[in-house]
């Protein structure tokens, strides 16, 4: 508090070459949002100047700030930003905004960008992702208080809040007494398809405060002392924090205080006139004026240069927890024969919380049917931040978020799960997962028809091969035991990509060696009963392996088994791999998937025969729906038979 | 309000039978939800008996209160209301709970029970649904203030207040002063994992109030003329409403106050204790004591005799602006050539504006880019309830289950817009329109990489692929300008299909006659180019299609041209006319989307090819990006040639 600041006609100075900079981006580029560069540029300078603890030359430290511009839009005025901090964001980089392949694309992508810390631009997520960084700070600074202790930043505008995941994340963050994660609201007023008022008139202030959080409104945007001032309470206070700044979209521009502010770029015209306006300093193109910025970069490393450093033992110890791995998969114990895929996953998920210690995560309060819940340790709250065990509530989306934002952090694994007829609340999240390469963990259960009396409400049908499509994610329904526990290995193995861990309530049973489920994780298929003659394939996923293996039984012909629980994985082998699984001899093939049948004609081939099932379920015994819906090994048995005799 | 009631010992006598019955309902089924039952029960008794003014013998009546259970798990108690109130439910249909094809389905089911207003089960969407009904019955009560007039009710439990949809219908209620909703909150402070506080600790009455709802605390659930009271005052209340109700979940019960009260069936023994602890008189197998029920179906047929009727002149004239609507498709006008299939859409739409004057709608803070705004009418507002344009917010899901709402409602038709990115955020509402099978229609634009710069974020891949999946939609992505005009005609002449009508920014032709898009639809593709003596199918989609038409002239072979706008439907046709557009010859099908490619092997075939994408997006200009991922009419021409030479 007793900081010198860089003296207010300096910062000022600063902060309209930022906004003319980030303008003249959008220009250039011919697209881009002019509002919030123009609006928020206090705001970050007041943020980078002499708030974020981050070392622009190490952009990945891992106990730096965060930042999350959650109203991603604001790319420009970042990247701006960025550059002005001296993170390696060049002039050139900034005049290539928009441009293929350039380090400043329309919206922040996490390493893409030296100091973005998140991928935003789908509104609300930013702010999850915040408070899931702020949760991996709180649990990490407990464990290991000399190597992580610092303050997560976030920005919001209109639309992050309107989106109901704000609610849901906001609402677990005051629950946690988040006290570190500091939220400033770019309070302007306006959305891009006009005043806010015409579509939302809540009190955002009164509403955190509802949730627990420390609240603070800032009347005027360009009003730097009083943003100052409020971050710094908002340091010291038990609470998270919501700072509601009242700015103007597109302050100073030609559409300041309208919707057009938003996404209309500058005219050369209108950037001339903005110039004259802002009576700022000539300044280098794409660029700002030397003498700004390196005064701002030496009040920055200032700063930075009274910030305490860990003990080597510190870090040792820090380092040796977060990388903590077994090699191998879980050996699995003999009761895990039989059981529903659910349970031997409860039994895989005790076996490798020994392994990781780095391991937590929960459930969409699901944790009694999902069976995720880690033995031995408490609840991860306020008052006990070692517990592995996290309540995420009924939010299946701000779960996806926070997960990214615990991944984005780093240190820790984490994974979270829920229904898989749920997953639709949260398919926004796990494609933020794969386009972030962050290898979070969802495992979703009661994955078809089998969840039985609740109903087509509660019945995934469409989503296991919806979740196939999204590029980059590993989608892995074991079909036995060992690939549970294979599947649980090479989640936690993964380093840069999600995994959709897929449970049911139907049995599994113990088929198949340990090297064979490596295989199928590796291969992304394995036979699991092989047939040298064979005439059928019968290929499957999850516990449909078990109806697999009960036609292979009654089919008086000879035939393979074989378990996929990697489509996408099988998909991409080249066809010698291919075939070493499915021989191309004269074999039909036939799948077994409970769900819809678009995609699998990729592995069955024109001839093949595809049982599933293209329409929802009903309310009745697990047993009585697949009955209805004819996923029975004497039918199928029977279509089979009826196919090969025509 | 001068209103007699029941008496109060009568009144709970009811009470406890209808918690008994739902508990032997549960208790017969071996599954369920008994906590709600017992907690909830006085919230239902007060609704069916004293307010809601639904005849049992017209559960579907234009102008009935709608109640949304909300906190579907609740069917049990539901059903056991709606029996005792009279609706054609027997005993026998209620001993039928959980069984395959009962009218007493796992949760509530519309179509399926008589008196079940929303399909619900898939937490926070009921109360979504509820304000589209509130909404819908504000536009049509403006209209025809006789002829609609009334309430709409929902009940919420703490589960569907922790999802974030929560957040974005209520404050939509908020900003639209839905005066004549009114929502019970089942505060028992437990979900299914525990005590709320444990995920949960947001004060949610003043959230609400935050929103500017009306808001009441009642802090015993037992207490039944303060219930009474509340909703009394609530219909004043020029405000929606909130009325927090204190109860103890598995009232009575032998889990009371505890989370495993939600979903654990009493054991014979337990509901007889219970039977013994209430004190019930002994009651028949699954239904009330005949005197109990004679009581309420009497005080509730006083009510309903009560109310006024409109005019035969008023009906008809409702009737008549409702069902109003073009047996044909609109007319294009010249100047529809060759445009983003987003600006043909909004031609369409100001024609169809014009012809099916009960159609409203509105976009996800998004209209000024999807064009979906219908010209020469204002904002749907409280203070101008005519208004044709929902601003719907920032708010997707939100939309989603409010256009559910609108739908379920009856008496307009609706759609909603946002970028095909963002559908994810709704998936689940979507998917719920499809359930309920609701003709709603979904708008969805900016459909593929060619978004451009805004980045990845933005650019969908998968969505279209993932899309078609969910049973019972029709996805149609139209290829030229007639077939837009085809498809807004079909998604308005639905009366049980959701419709997703996929807009691009890329450019469609004129080619195809109006004769043509009518089969494209009814069959799902058709030819645009047609070669007799083709070696080459060329099979695509939305814009793509004016690159197959470019392929097609580079291609020193000639080649057929099909527009497949809806490729389930196309999928569905039998081989015969399946093949009388794609030709059983030796031709090869190629496939052009850009999109995810899984899926497209059901056209293509084993010796086809597959032109789309299987990864993200870069930010970059349209054509740029086109370029990057090789969808450009060289190099697919040229890997055609090379395919075919090799």
């Amino acid at each position: 508090m007793s900081e010198t600041l860089i003296k207010p006609d300096i910062a000022t100075q600063t902060i309209n070459q930022l906004r003319l900079l980030a303008n003249q981006m959008i220009t250039k580029a011919g697209s881009g949002h002019p509002g919030i560069a123009l609006g928020a540029a206090p705001m970050l300078y007041e943020l980078y100047a002499n708030q974020l603890v981050v070392d622009p030359a190490q952009p990945n430290a891992s106990n730096r700030d965060r930042f999350v511009l959650s109203a991603g839009h604001g790319s420009a005025l970042l990247y701006a930003t960025l550059h002005a901090a001296g993170f390696a964001l060049s002039a050139a980089d900034l005049a290539a905004f928009r441009q293929p392949h350039s380090k400043t694309p329309g919206h922040p992508e996490v390493g893409v960008t030296p100091g973005v810390d998140a991928t935003t631009g789908p509104l609300g997520q930013g702010l999850g992702m915040a408070v899931g960084m702020a949760m991996a700070e709180a649990k990490l600074h407990a464990q290991f208080p000399t190597v992580i202790d610092h303050f997560t930043y976030a920005l919001v505008g209109d639309g992050d809040l309107m989106e109901g995941i704000s609610h849901e994340v906001a609402t677990l963050a005051g629950q946690q007494g988040l006290a570190k994660l500091i939220v400033l609201y770019d309070d302007n007023q306006v959305s891009l398809d006009g005043q806010r008022a015409r579509a939302d008139t809540a009190d955002n202030v009164a509403r955190f405060a509802s949730y627990g959080w420390d609240v603070r409104r800032i009347t005027d945007g360009n009003d730097l002392a009083a943003i100052h001032d409020a971050i710094e309470n908002a340091k010291l206070s038990p609470e998270p924090t919501l700072i509601a700044v009242r700015t103007t979209i597109g302050d100073s521009g030609p559409y300041a205080g309208t919707h057009q502010a938003h996404g209309t770029p500058l005219t050369p015209a209108q950037l001339q006139a903005l110039v004259d306006d802002l009576a700022v300093a000539k300044q280098p193109e794409f660029s700002l004026d030397t003498v700004l910025m390196d005064q701002m970069q030496d009040h920055i490393a200032q700063r930075l240069a009274k910030q305490p450093t860990p003990s080597a033992a510190d870090l040792q110890a820090y380092l040796a927890w977060t990388q903590a791995q077994s090699l191998q998969p879980p050996t699995l114990h003999d009761n895990a024969s039989q059981q529903a895929a659910r349970t031997i996953g409860k039994i895989t998920l005790q076996a490798v919380a020994q392994t990781w210690p780095q391991l937590w995560g929960g459930a969409a309060d699901l944790a009694s049917s999902t069976q995720t819940t880690i033995a031995d340790s408490p609840l991860f709250a306020p008052d006990n931040r070692t517990g592995r065990n996290i309540a995420f509530g009924v939010r299946e989306f701000g779960m996806g978020a926070v997960m990214n934002g615990i991944a984005l952090h780093g240190g820790t694994k984490v994974f979270g799960s829920t229904f898989l007829a749920f997953s639709d609340y949260m398919k926004a999240a796990i494609r933020l997962s794969a386009l972030q390469q962050v290898p979070v963990i969802y495992v979703f259960t009661h994955d078809s028809v089998t969840v039985g009396e609740d109903g087509p409400t509660h019945q995934p049908v469409e989503q296991l091969m919806g979740l196939r499509l999204i590029p980059g994610v590993n989608v892995l329904r074991p079909g036995t035991a060992e690939e549970v526990a294979a599947a649980w290995h090479q989640a936690l193995s993964s380093i840069d990509t999600p995994t959709v861990l897929i449970l049911g309530r139907g049995s599994l049973g113990v088929q198949g060696t340990p090297a064979q489920a490596q295989q199928a994780m590796t291969a992304g298929a394995a036979q699991i009963v092989a047939a040298p003659d064979a005439s059928i394939n019968l290929i499957a996923t999850g516990s449909e392996v078990q109806l697999a293996l009960a036609v292979s039984q009654q089919l008086p012909q000879p035939s393979r088994v074989i378990s996929m629980p990697n489509l996408q994985r099988f998909l991409s082998l080249d066809q010698s791999k291919k075939a070493a699984i499915i021989p191309k001899d004269s074999a039909k093939n036939v799948i077994i998937e409970a769900g819809t049948t678009l995609g699998w004609q990729a592995v069955a081939g024109d001839d093949g025969l595809i049982f599933g099932l293209d329409h929802f379920g009903i309310s009745a015994a697990p047993q009585a729906v697949l009955a209805d819906v004819g996923l029975v090994a004497e039918v199928l048995t029977e279509k089979i038979m009826q196919d090969l005799g025509s």
